[in-house]
């Protein structure tokens, strides 16, 4: 797949690159200088690739995302693919969405690059967790309401339900659950089991995208939402009381208030 | 201050713009075209000034940073100020540093914004609890140290320590304390509480600048580590076993592995 010989004389380096949550315009000024300054790019799933189009048009760019069924690369294979890479053209830019360290698995490529003493930098990105609430107004912190944020995956290595997700339940932190879409019923549950039935909840679909999509409602009823609403993902989930304040909540405060007057 | 007769003919409108830690190039494209289009900029302290020049040179800018001692505006007068701006001048750009909502009460000046029905909208910023620790390749998530992470405040409308920290202290998530150096000994002692003296912590001084500063120990050792090293506000905190994939935290993990064999 590599031709093995170089093709030029250059330094190989690594520069692992979080492109934010979709938008392209939410990428970095830093990341564009470094894809501008790419031999090849390594691209997941998620990536708008209108940002391959600021690197260089002899830049390689190579699709290396696992949510394609033909062209699934494994983990060990794209750490390969980066050093194979960078050794036969120099500058490598792994654009990854979101933050690379935010559930990406960007330190294991780092820490490949590492063990074949290749120069890697980390350019961080936005990060889905905080961004697609926000660009949503709805604030992962606000006084009186949260004091902390906890952003959990909803998919380990195990397949199942992160142990993290029982004690952020009961927390007071806003609960952000990324990639868990799959499991919302049964995370709907553990906040049940901690008497949240009412805890507000929100689903945003595609967020910071042309398509971008957003369902709110209460830990009681979002299972429901998400289904009538056909919800899939990429979602992230915001459990908290933040979520009051999404101009969508307002008839579902309005009616759990007169609810609760009765 | 503001004068009264309407400089030009223009729609009032807001955007709440993440600058980013510190880098002026983590700032986002969407940013800077923003500021491009900027009547007035509004900026907090640890702005770094360098993103003013993106503003148009007839732009206003309006330093309204709560650090200084003598200019230093509440949180109510910074609202107003927002929308005085906008109703006289057009499109205010409020540059606040990191993310808007990442304990930057961006959602009380957006709300104010919306009681005056001035359109806003919010342009995310890297966040300097995933952003920070990553330009130290600390990555807040890694497959088998760490499920999850929680970004809390060390600094609360109350004075206190966040009572959420001794809810994340117990946990497995990473905690990222912002804010928090002058607590950092109380902070300590909640960790200590837990048993978990050895949990590894680094502190990073002015992350992503020029005069960055990070150093690492564990919960037992990190008061004196930081005292030894002067380190000063602005500063953050990351507790968690990722931060053992740190260069620096080799030399203790091989002193602690000594001991722990004797």
């Amino acid at each position: 797949m590599i031709d093995t010989a170089k093709k030029i004389d250059k330094e190989p380096r690594i520069t692992l690159l979080g492109a934010g949550p979709g938008d392209p315009d939410l990428i970095t000024l830093k990341g564009i200088k470094a894809l501008q300054s790419a031999d090849v790019v390594l691209y997941d799933a998620l990536i708008n690739e209108e940002l391959l189009d600021y690197a260089p048009e002899h830049a390689v760019k190579v699709y290396v995302g696992k949510r394609s069924g033909d062209h699934s690369y494994s983990q060990d294979a794209v750490n390969r693919l980066i050093i194979d890479y960078a050794i036969n053209y120099g500058h490598v830019v792994r654009l990854k969405g979101g933050d690379p360290f935010v559930f990406g698995r960007g330190f294991e490529e780092l820490d490949f690059a590492a063990s074949y003493s290749i120069p890697a930098q980390v350019i961080p990105g936005i990060s889905s967790s905080i961004g697609v609430p926000g660009l949503q107004n709805i604030p992962v912190t606000h006084r009186g309401l949260s004091e902390s944020f906890w952003v959990v995956t909803g998919t380990t290595a195990s397949g199942k339900v992160s142990d993290d997700l029982y004690q952020a339940a009961p927390s007071k932190a806003t609960v952000v659950v990324l990639m868990g879409l799959h499991k919302l019923a049964e995370i709907a549950e553990i906040f049940k089991a901690e008497g949240k039935n009412r805890l507000p909840v929100a689903i945003i679909q595609n967020g910071s995208s042309v398509n971008e999509k957003v369902v709110v409602g209460i830990v009681d009823t979002i299972v429901e939402i998400a289904e009538e609403n056909k919800i899939t993902s990429p979602a992230l989930m915001v459990f908290g009381e933040v979520v009051s304040l999404h101009a969508k909540f307002q008839p579902i405060k309005e009616f759990y208030d007169i609810v609760a007057q009765e």
